[in-house]
């Protein structure tokens, strides 16, 4: 057994599919979102500015947010010291999940130290206190929630992308007296596109499921307060349980779960991930807590970002640049080759101070490679204007085709 | 298929074994540490002592760390925006991974956004690149371990706590050419004491095995430059990979391992727990970095943890207490009855305003309920004398034995 070769191995084969990844080195400036200093090559840090970003509206430098950090920071110290049982329960901790409880309409909330902790603790715990439950999830979830499901060991039946017809299918092949939970996303984050919460949960009803829906590229940049799509279509009690995180929209870190009392209180109290580790940090939990009330109470940042996105959909479509139909604050534009993705994406930052990470599998389907843009608030149709000029002059420079304009 | 009822039933299932946990509200006070407010009960916020913190050395409320943190809010903001391959990974996260592999003595080091998520996700993912692999597990490992051997799928075998006999026994059962790995903790957190870090290696080159050791409890605290049990007892190099966390000792939070480069390189590429999460807030990074150079060069936080540590067990012995024989830092107090704990911690916070948590079973086995001290650099003699004098008062009224005095 030699562990090494191994290892080099598995290490090999990202290098010969061309999925290995370098790591860029940025460090963002405050107060001049999207604006940020790149420490790759020579000549000390150059400017760049940032357009996949998941600090959706900004809200990691506001000045709300980092006010509150700052005072939290002062009064409690850098970190919680312990988990939420031993130690490491603040006053903060409290505060936010009411908060969170009540910008969804539900009981109560909990606390993860991320969104993907959230996915896996959650929904492995929830399987496992229902005996023989199967959970029906959509072809397209995310890793995190794929973890969990894999890890409560249940059954597992995949449906087809945001597909009725499949889902009532495969709903229908079980025992009616079997446990069920339906999973999905409300916004997808690699195509834009959102599911149909209120027909889910008609299938739900019909078939008594329970429904799990992540929120995560929702919550904070839709509905009324920011509750998300759930809010939105006015869902949000049609549903179960409700899954987000706290860095991106709301621009810190961590992740939540938002239902029933009886829920919440399980996995609190069953769910290992939540139990044994140590909490989320005073500091960025009082963030959390100032920038989730600020998105409550204000939608400038929402329209702001949905303005954008459709300025910049707009002018590359204009260009006849290929870029994907998205409902959404997402703006995907379509490569179709991982070299090729990464070829643009690196020409974008040393030649034009642009970031955009190519998106390759297996984050999506080989085939479908894409850069993928995060408009917000902070950018401005100016910087739209110089972004779209670059990549039309780059991909003339690569040979490839642009649509005739609409 | 009634789910409330499930639900209802596992959490009294909880409350008919006395295991419903009621988490503490508190704020501590920075400057002021061991020092806190508590929420509960009337008349608004309480001063209480915190005896049970795992920010083991104060490090966070130490001046560096907090100017590090408010400079780095300032500076770029509060969250990272993104996982580290797209658009989340910092200037900061480069140099702390530096600084931890430098800290170990290896060629890299990986942050993740817990000690717990770099259990699982490391140990999951290195055994399911290793086909065929056997985990040798130590009984009393972590929650975190125990989820990432489970998660790796992988035939697991568990050792009896430190016998080197039975795992021996255990390695020398399997085929020679099966990959093998030995998991186990340096300083064990409940009993406080230590691995046989030698004479584990011993085992693993016979056997060809990798080791894996969880520094959760040392790191910070033992060695020259806190690099825990393995710098103290020189045997780093023999280690394949040690883990650690950024949330005790160091104050603030997150996780890590620190291996060579190809193993780093393979976790980083292939572990979905590192890949798809926004990375750890730059504002924590900053603050971990300045935690961790500062422990690197002081020793004088490590000294008085364990002049606190030696003197807080010896007045408690010298009053007859049935303190444990823990070899480290930490204070365990035995009880052996989980009402009992329960009670013994309730007068302390009620009438002594002093804080510290009872520990039940699962985290305990059962009947080996107790109190677990982590007295600190900055709990004096004199609050050591009233903890003692109080616990005697307690002991007495609940009409428990004290030992004579050695
Ligand atoms: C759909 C979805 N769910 C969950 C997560 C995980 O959330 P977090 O970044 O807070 O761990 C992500 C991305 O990171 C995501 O895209
Ligand atoms: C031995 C051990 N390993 C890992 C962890 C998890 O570390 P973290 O709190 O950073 O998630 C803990 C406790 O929390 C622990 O006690």
């Amino acid at each position: 057994m030699n562990y090494n070769q191994v290892f080099d191995e598995a290490i090999d084969r990202l290098h010969s599919e061309g999925r290995y990844r370098v790591f860029i080195d940025i460090l963002r400036n405050k107060g001049a979102f999207p604006n940020a200093r790149c420490f790759a090559g020579h000549n000390g840090p150059k400017p760049v500015t940032v357009w996949c970003s998941n600090d959706y509206l900004a809200m990691g430098q506001h000045p709300k947010v980092i006010t509150a950090m700052e005072d939290a920071l002062h009064d409690v110290g850098a970190g919680s010291g312990g988990t939420r049982n031993i130690g490491g329960n603040t006053h903060f901790h409290i505060q936010l999940e009411r908060e969170l409880a009540d910008l969804h309409g539900k009981d109560g909330a909990l606390l993860f130290t991320s969104g993907y902790v959230s996915n896996d603790a959650t929904l492995s715990t929830l399987a496992k206190l229902l005996p023989g439950c199967v959970i029906f999830s959509d072809e397209l979830n995310h890793a995190s929630m794929i973890a969990g499901i894999r890890n409560s060991g249940c059954e597992k039946r995949v449906f087809r992308h945001n597909d009725l017809d499949h889902l009532e299918e495969l709903l229908a092949a079980e025992d009616a007296d079997v446990p069920k939970l339906i999973a999905f996303e409300s916004v997808y984050s690699m195509d834009g596109d959102i599911a149909p919460i209120h027909a889910l949960c008609d299938l739900a009803d019909k078939f008594n499921a329970l429904t799990y829906v992540d929120e995560v590229h929702a919550v904070g940049m839709y509905g009324k307060r920011g509750g998300g799509i759930s809010e939105r279509d006015d869902a949000a009690d049609r549903i179960d349980i409700i899954e987000g995180t706290l860095g991106k929209a709301f621009g810190v870190m961590g992740g939540y779960i938002a239902a029933d009392m009886r829920v919440i209180d399980c996995i609190r109290s069953y769910a290992p991930g939540f139990i044994f580790t140590t909490s989320l940090s005073p500091v960025l939990v009082a963030g959390v807590l100032a920038s989730v009330r600020h998105l409550k109470s204000s939608s400038e940042e929402r329209d702001a970002q949905q303005t954008a996105a459709a300025l910049l959909k707009q002018t590359m479509r204009d260009a006849g640049l290929p870029v994907m139909n998205s409902v959404t604050h997402i703006v995907p534009l379509m490569v179709g080759d991982p070299v090729r993705a990464k070829k643009i994406s690196d020409i974008l930052l040393a030649e034009y101070g642009v970031y955009v990470q190519p998106i390759n599998f297996p984050t999506v389907p080989r085939g479908s490679e894409r850069l993928r843009f995060t408009p917000g608030p902070a950018h401005t149709p100016a910087m739209m204007t110089d972004l779209v000029a670059a990549l039309v002059e780059i991909w003339g420079r690569l040979e490839m085709q642009l649509r005739k304009a609409a």
